[in-house]
């Protein structure tokens, strides 16, 4: 990308990241996750999951997509986890306020299509209640053929007061 | 889940987070990211994307899977970080030592066959060479149909020295 198009956001970042080097080590980490835990959430700003949970660099893999579904490609990323990396527990995390909490995936379809001239042939995940999904995704993740029989557990984060409920 | 099944990294992370709770006021943040950024990166546990790149909370969409590839279902977060919640700028950042890279995808779907007696119908996503497969993400944002036409910035994370380098 050209100097010219670089927005100030991006060049932020990368001279926040130089700062970044000056103090970190990662020479001692390692691909496995040290706590065995794989986190499944939303992709959701709100959510700092190394701060909200208490982890640390290395501790855990981390897993997000909008609405913190465990969708094919969750299942995909668990399997390298589980698989290749030995992790050997789940928490999936839904939260309040979510974007997809109701959401007319139909009027997002159209709107794409009448900008695009393509029809979106994919469906967006919305959902009534975030407790069900959250529910949904564990219970997927229990039954899921190619999935470990491993800990699963769900539960809602409220991003107004960044606490955790258990909801399975 | 029934205390008896409860991990002690599980019961960490509950105290973990009503510590959190006592200082954590999110009655001012929006949904919408402050910085307009949507961030898609690998669930490698080394990546602590918020301190790597100086994002705080409610600055930035974080979409993580294995690989930090842009799969369907990261199309399907993209599309609901622009179209719902206003983001007008991706990164893509891939890193070294990844797990995908160099696996052998047939090599686990005849294990979890033997565990499982079901044969995996899905790729995990393997690939020889990071930057192409930072690459290979990056190009399919910038030419799908519904992904908007804002700038998308392809970066390799060094998990060793923390650094960032442009690829694309």
């Amino acid at each position: 990308m050209a100097d010219g198009d670089a927005t100030s956001e991006y060049e932020r970042i990368l001279a926040e990241n130089a700062r970044y080097t000056e103090a970190f080590d990662g020479s001692k980490l390692e691909a496995a996750p040290l706590s065995g835990l794989a986190i499944i959430t939303c992709m959701d700003a709100r959510i700092s999951v190394e701060q909200a949970l208490g982890l640390r660099i290395g501790d855990a893999h981390v897993i997000r997509n909008a609405g913190g579904l465990a969708t094919d490609d969750a299942i995909r990323s668990l399997i390298v986890s589980q698989e290749l990396l030995g992790t050997d527990e789940v928490i999936v995390i839904g939260h309040t306020y979510c974007g997809l909490a109701g959401i007319d995936d139909d009027a997002i379809a159209t709107r794409l299509a009448s900008r695009t001239g393509r029809r979106l042939d994919l469906a967006l995940g919305g959902f009534a209640d975030v407790e069900d999904a959250i529910l949904a995704s564990v219970e997927r993740l229990r039954t899921h053929p190619w999935i470990r029989r491993v800990p699963v557990h769900g539960l809602l984060f409220d991003v107004r007061t960044g606490r955790l409920t258990e909801i399975a």
